[in-house]
């Protein structure tokens, strides 16, 4: 199956907006064995886009336009793709009552304009997206298939991902096509890419099927495992055999697989060994709570996280002692242990967990650069903390704070770290 | 001028790599006055480049292609525009030199692969490369501009401010050609894409320089205004005054410009009338606090942000009356109202903000859906509360839930909130 892809949107033409959209299917669609052999970008003209669409039509059996499925005028794409396979568009009445409710439910007024959300060409099958007004449209045309979906990354991705991607699985099997390629990416945290590289040399000097890539994201490293088989049961046990050898090597390292990011790693231990966290935090400014509380039932294990970003919220609400901030400042070792020991105290939880430090650009002072941060954690009859130094900008430092932070609770709920 | 866009890698087309070098020349290229007409990416294979190639030369007057200038077989980029506009390859002498040196200098075996960089097709001139082995090319034919450039991002986009834009303003002046494409971003809140759109239709329908495009932006929308002339200052004259229009329209539904976001709008308010803040965050989860901690010195106004995730928090820290969420739940009104009441008193703040609400997907009750939240702001004799609803999985609840905080804070401070 040869796929071709179609970015609509004048902002993408401009370079206002990054295709990520093209990226993502590519990949997607690339775990599936269909291959991508050109990808284009047109802004909202309908000339230019009929001619890039009746071009794609000529070549390709599967065409992916993305964008222009809004309800405002330079919404093009659906117009368009229905005058170029001369289909007339045709209202959908599921569709149009789903707006309804919608609006009333959320009290916004729905205007005429949203009506053009409800046209779908004739003979037009729908995604379904409940992130936004606009469904998918699948089509097929003299054994081309035809998919229209909304631009909005966080829109289409997931449709993309749990509905589109099933149906080109059931294309593929009907037409025997579907051979097998499956990954697993191996999520490493405290190793940088090259030295996780060094480690696992030997495996990457001989690889066929299965083949090892890593790839370094953000403050960590992914290493995706892929193998090429003609049954999932087979290629998963490819899989498996060579994870094994990598976790032989790696250890504890790897903190997750696939989707499981750190704060679902610490998510799940601190529900399996039913311990209670609350979070003093200064620099990282709410993030971890946030990250933490982006897990679904969090509330059954996190209690409070506390950001105490004035020297006053630090010793009003967590009991630090005001001598040690005027001795020491607020970032320093004995401050951190301070916070993790007052919100524990204060909340009753079972660990706390302090974070202080100095996030820039500005708040530098001799001795103690921006990125300078101390992280403890205490629990009964246990203690830790440590100075780091994170670099990069507010954001970075904000980032690779709590990564630190949660690798360190990972680690302690594994009785894998030392007291310190 | 017209100009279309050709990335060519295997890579980009498989979804391992973005593609931000289109977008990059791109946004470039608007500011010059350039129009973009098409983006392409092709794979590492002739036959399709040359196709794309072709193409681009039938309908562009300035044809760009990325990537595929590198020592090795699969780079393709050279050859194939040398073939398809029936030029031959000539060594470049000094550009050998250049490598020679470059060699010797970091103790690097120079192979007979690298000197495939150092062909060029006939007539074509160089631009230099610091970053890297491989030059850009420069080849005029038939009028029309071809330029070739390294792919890796850190090699591309210096030569492309350094070398190629300079040329390219040298040419459009000698046509006469040398215009200004501008264009600002007006942020709104409070208003779907398709109820601005209808508030703002006179001024979409009648336009043409600058042209208005609506783009619905997470829980935003935001509308571009692009002007074209043959000067900056025109250019930002026309936005400025089409600019007003729209302000007249919308009012306080736009909180900002370009890159300022809503957490932004907030700080500068904050800071501006010198009022300190402190938050009672439950449902949000600490986002709030994340975002406004995002924007640097915030430790001038942001005093404290107390994730009071379980009820016991919310007592004891915050001091919640108990029974208020014995008898109404914590996810109601009072309780908001309590937090925003107790997090002012605690901190000592100006401004307390509280909420409390079901992010989901759990949590739901009878009368209670998920998205149920209750937002209260508190200052010295005023206080504000009211419930919203809002849609999507937990993340956009969090979201949604934080941008409409945003908002009310800016309309408080802005004297726009009305006390309830």
């Amino acid at each position: 199956m040869r796929c071709e892809i179609i970015a609509v949107g004048t902002e993408l033409l401009m370079g206002q907006t990054t295709n990520t959209n093209a990226r993502d299917i590519a990949r997607e669609l690339s775990s599936l064995g269909v291959g991508v052999y050109y990808q284009a970008v047109v802004g909202d003209n309908e000339e230019r886009l009929a001619d890039v669409f009746r071009q794609a039509l000529s070549r390709a059996d599967l065409i992916i336009l993305t964008g222009g499925l809004g309800p405002t005028e330079d919404d093009i794409t659906r117009e368009t793709v229905a005058r170029v396979l001369e289909l007339p568009l045709e209202k959908n009445k599921a569709w149009e009552e789903k707006l309804e409710k919608f609006f009333a439910r959320f009290k916004r007024p729905m205007v005429a304009m949203n009506l053009r959300q409800t046209m779908v060409p004739q003979g037009g099958r729908l995604f379904h997206n409940d992130r936004g007004t606009a469904p998918g449209i699948y089509l097929e045309r003299e054994g081309k298939l035809i998919i229209l979906l909304p631009g909005p990354p966080r829109e289409m991705l997931p449709m993309f991902k749990e509905q589109v991607i099933p149906l080109l699985r059931e294309k593929l099997r009907d037409q025997g096509n579907l051979g097998v390629l499956q990954s697993k990416v191996l999520r490493v945290f405290g190793l940088g890419e090259s030295a996780m590289a060094e480690m696992i040399q030997p495996l990457l000097e001989n690889q066929d099927n299965p083949t090892l890539a890593p790839l370094a994201k953000g403050a960590e490293v992914h290493l995706r495992i892929t193998a090429h088989s003609s049954t999932p049961e087979e290629a998963e046990e490819l899989i498996e055999r060579k994870a094994e050898e990598v976790r032989a090597i790696l250890g504890d390292y790897i903190y997750g697989e696939d989707e499981e990011d750190l704060e679902y790693a610490v998510a799940k231990l601190l529900w399996e060994k039913g311990k209670t966290l609350a979070l003093a935090e200064s620099c990282s400014g709410g993030l971890l709570s946030h990250r933490l509380t982006n897990i679904p039932d969090s509330s059954k294990y996190f209690l409070a996280g506390l950001v105490t970003y004035s020297n006053e919220a630090k010793i009003n609400i967590l009991g630090v002692n005001p001598e040690l901030i005027a001795s020491l400042g607020a970032v320093s070792n004995e401050v951190a242990r301070e916070m993790a020991s007052g919100v524990r105290r204060v909340c009753h939880a079972d660990i706390g967990l302090g974070i202080t430090g100095i996030a820039g650009p500005g708040g530098e002072t001799p001795g103690k650069p921006v990125g300078l941060t101390y992280i403890a954690l205490e629990s009964d009859r246990f203690q830790f903390s440590n100075r780091y130094e994170f670099w990069g900008d507010r954001q970075d430092v904000k980032q690779r704070a709590t990564q630190t932070a949660l690798n360190l609770l990972r680690l302690y709920l594994l009785g894998k770290l030392k007291a310190k």
